[in-house]
């Protein structure tokens, strides 16, 4: 029989599913008890403390009821789960040893027993800092081309746009406020940034950044800003769907009117989600590893100290509070 | 100096730029004079006399002034212009002779001095009917998955659908008539096909015929079809996007609310026009060619006689009143 090790366990709840836009108050902190010690008969198992945890846009949608949703939704009741940074206390799986950091799903609460870490990946570079792994994900690869990325400045936005720099793009982003367009032309090197607040047209807008069209459209927001990009787009353009955040809130999400320049402009779009790419994980970090010890990326965090502040963060997303990608430290180390 | 043989030319000319809906009245027709000789000079020209004419949903496109079209608005007062076969009366075009047949552009009139044939083709196996030259293009090529057909039974649809069917998908076909289903089912061997007009709900009718979802979907129409199509994809599948009819018509066209199921569902949707895939219609002929002699392919073409018809015929597009290809006969040989 395994020994026992009562600790304290902080926990963020999924108090009920969600209606409308997500609200602090549909998550509640609750402090519960685990045993540190992995169950018996329980193969293939890491008990982890956790450190970072990421906000993502893409947990909405597990905290509503919605038929025919990708993943599950949360458990009413339960810690939400998110993408994590998490140190291993005990491993009964091969793969994994006390010590090992580890990035993957895990809980929103300081300790977490991960049944399957099969998704999970070992972290061997430790020379970056450790939250880094709960948002350098997503790649983009072209050159020579005009690339526009919405909600630029964000967890995706930002490395997106200085991965196209670095293959030789004009690169131009919005974000939503001056801070952040500042961020952009000053700190992460895009070509242009606009406000899209500031825009009335955002047809003009984009016809301003690019006279001659967009070669790829990064799209993060939906809505609106898509059928201005897609007025904007070149002869066989490519859009990278990656998100559609003005649209996750609304009842009634925006129709999209003029989806017929797909035909006309021969425009290839396509959405896509991490999950169907995490083979291509170790290739990625050996492209993006020495970009970053050369100091040629540049990546922003918005850290929220403490799981207390996870809900906040969280909801913060759906209003463009963050600046850069936002991330929950919960323990650091 | 090049002798003279005058001949009358009658022709289908273009009244006024189209504002709404087509209506027969935007055209006209008029008897000119054509010389039936190439001018001294004029090189690399073939001067053709027209048989068939090809009606196509794009060629609204170029009735209207739309600023940003793929092609150039047609020229008020001058012929139209479209697809065509045609036999070469005299060339001076090294690749083209007296007698031969070819199809490509051509105008809307029964002689036509062709200058520019390089993106014609010469018409080498006439074991099948000439018109089919008008309308035997589009290609898709995928087994063993379900595949969604818009607009199935006409001049893409249907032979869509059978080169699905030959591949070993499974293929259901939605038409406007009783008689297009009839036909989907009975003659193209469509696994099932539906009346759109007689659904309510969109959704609904897709669930019945896709269960499990579609894989692929050759949309033809846009609008809520094509919301209720992306409602019932499956992950991973793809659209492609050949035309969307039911919008051409409309002043402000209608929205489509729910492009997040691209991402969820990593759907891939793109637009392709015949004009970039020229180079592969050799390739086309040598996969189609065999089956259309086995009797493997059937076609169904509306014919519609003689020029005087073809405002008409143009115009019934957009109502459906057309069963399969709609093809204007302007001369037998």
């Amino acid at each position: 029989m395994a020994e026992k090790m009562i600790s304290n366990n902080k926990q963020v709840i999924l108090k009920n599913y969600v209606n409308g836009p997500p609200k602090e108050s549909d998550m509640s902190l609750k402090t519960s008890t685990i045993n540190l010690k992995i169950p018996d008969g329980c193969n293939d198992a890491v008990l982890v403390k956790n450190l970072y945890l990421s906000c993502d846009p893409y947990m909405l949608g597990r905290m509503k009821k919605i038929e025919g949703h990708y993943t599950d939704a949360f458990a009413i009741g339960s810690p939400m789960v998110g993408y994590g940074v998490s140190r291993v206390l005990e491993s009964s799986h091969p793969n994994y040893k006390k010590g090992d950091l580890i990035w993957g799903f895990t809980g929103w609460e300081e300790y977490t027993l991960v049944t399957d870490p099969s998704t999970s990946f070992k972290i061997h570079d430790k020379d970056v800092p450790l939250s880094y792994y709960t948002g350098l994900l997503g790649l983009l690869s072209q050159k020579g081309e005009t690339v526009f990325i919405s909600a630029a400045s964000g967890a995706v936005g930002q490395l997106v746009g200085q991965f196209a720099k670095l293959m030789g793009c004009y690169v131009v982003g919005s974000a939503g406020s001056k801070d952040k367009v500042d961020l952009l032309k000053n700190k992460f090197g895009f070509d242009d940034a606009f406000n899209y607040k500031e825009e009335r047209n955002y047809n003009a807008a984009l016809k301003r950044y690019f006279p001659y069209g967009i070669d790829i459209y990064f799209e993060n927001v939906g809505g609106k800003m898509l059928e201005a990009v897609l007025n904007n787009m070149r002869v066989h353009g490519r859009i990278a769907v990656c998100g559609m955040i003005s649209q996750y809130n609304l009842e009634h999400p925006e129709g999209v009117h003029n989806l017929s320049a797909l035909i006309s402009k021969r425009i290839r779009m396509e959405g896509f989600l991490v999950l169907d790419y995490y083979h291509l994980y170790p290739k990625f970090l050996e492209m993006v590893m020495p970009h970053i010890k050369k100091g040629k990326i540049t990546y922003v965090e918005d850290m929220a100290d403490g799981l207390e502040s996870a809900p906040a963060a969280l909801v913060g997303l759906f209003s463009g509070r963050n600046v850069g990608k936002q991330v929950v430290v919960v323990a650091k180390e």
